[in-house]
């Protein structure tokens, strides 16, 4: 048996998010039978985590297992001449059997991209910011400074799966000018973020910086770890998954 | 009667191009649509050229008459409000009446992105880039080189309307790094374009780029005013109309 680990690129536009769905249309089903159509046999992709509907990656991370005589097709090439346009294989290279892509994972890093301008939507832009118009940058910032290190991010978590605690590590959450003069992206970086965590996080601060909610406002709701006192989830175009981090013997 | 001044940004993807059909979506439809619904009348609204089908715009520039209580209405915001998302308006100003979108026009810029890993596209910009791989941008250069300045470009002229002459001035031919290491912007400024010309100049560019023909032969293709000994066009949607450009006191 062999492990063969993918770094993912995909648009989310057309996804029902990564997690397999009976119904709809996911990036994990569309790779799963990628892979099931090169071994002759259905396999289980196992993901870094799940993205939500619409939510877009650079560097999603996972893994899957075929017979050892498998392992050196050349998977990248295979794989991008059957899956659609929509999801590409940027790497793919045999790991050893103990790498797991959700659990070997030690941080991610998401990306969210906001659109400052009022007056339009650069239509070439749409499906991958979110339009919140202007925003106080120094706001922002001292927003994001109360939300770093280790918290119970409760208050940011969306309902979903149960998970046994929602104390995080976030070390990162900087800011720099994106690919149009409208545009910033504001990169987090953390040990592991909660459902819609990013999101929630994103939403709080835009609001922190229009001056719906103060500094100590953002303080004092994540102290609370009540997520209805939180403001309301950013949405998901803006968002993508940049990076996934192993360890130093199975980064990508 | 007063004349407005339209400045358009489109994502040509789900456009049959601008120029009006009667059973295809196109961009001139579209605003001639949304216009007519703020004026209760059906009007006619000129654009600066065609573009052709999957062609963007960051500067599309378009025209049309309304009765003088009608110049100042809040054309951006009310166009914007009821045109679909993949056209928006940038800009939107009163203009004198001598004032032609197309004929006053002085000069106009397109954008070619090209995107040089063979091994991937990133489906993110998948609808904006030609996947030609590598290329030797010193060759393309020296091309480029060869075109500049005043001829007839008769050989980069694909089959449509008569024209009354293929001589253009071609000012400009310039490349830049792009949105992601593996894109480059192709800029190409001229007093006017023939039919499909950036992208007939764009696909011999990329094709002595890649030694399929040397930097003479683009010399004696041009000299030829022969289309059929020019290599094949560049696909569409690596295209954006960027700037028209008129006399100083018309300028957007």
């Amino acid at each position: 048996m062999a492990r063969i680990k993918l770094l993912l690129a995909y648009e989310g536009t057309d996804f029902s998010g990564w997690q397999l769905q009976p119904h709809d249309r996911t990036v994990q089903g569309e790779v799963e039978k990628g892979v099931a159509t090169i071994l002759g046999e259905s396999v289980r992709v196992h993901g870094s985590g799940r993205t939500d509907s619409g939510v877009h990656a650079m560097g999603q991370v996972a893994h899957f297992d075929c017979g050892d005589g498998r392992a050196d097709l050349p998977w990248q090439r295979a794989l991008n001449a059957i899956l659609p346009k929509d999801v590409r294989v940027l790497d793919a290279v045999e790991v050893s059997k103990d790498f797991h892509a959700r659990y070997s994972a030690k941080s991610k890093i998401y990306e969210y991209t906001l659109w400052h301008n009022r007056a339009f939507c650069l239509p070439q832009r749409r499906r991958f910011v979110w339009g919140c118009g202007t925003v106080d940058f120094a706001r922002m910032e001292a927003a994001a400074g109360m939300l770093l290190g280790e918290h119970d991010f409760a208050a940011f978590q969306n309902v979903g799966t149960p998970v046994q605690s929602t104390v995080r590590h976030l070390d990162e959450i900087a800011w720099r000018k994106g690919m149009t003069d409208d545009e910033t992206i504001w990169r987090f970086s953390a040990s592991g973020f909660l459902k819609q965590m990013v999101r929630n996080l994103m939403g709080c601060l835009v609001a922190c910086g229009q001056n719906r909610i103060t500094v100590d406002q953002v303080k004092s709701i994540l102290v609370s770890r009540d997520r209805s006192r939180a403001p309301a989830t950013a949405p998901p175009q803006g968002l993508s998954l940049t990076e996934v981090r192993y360890g130093s013997g199975t980064k990508v």
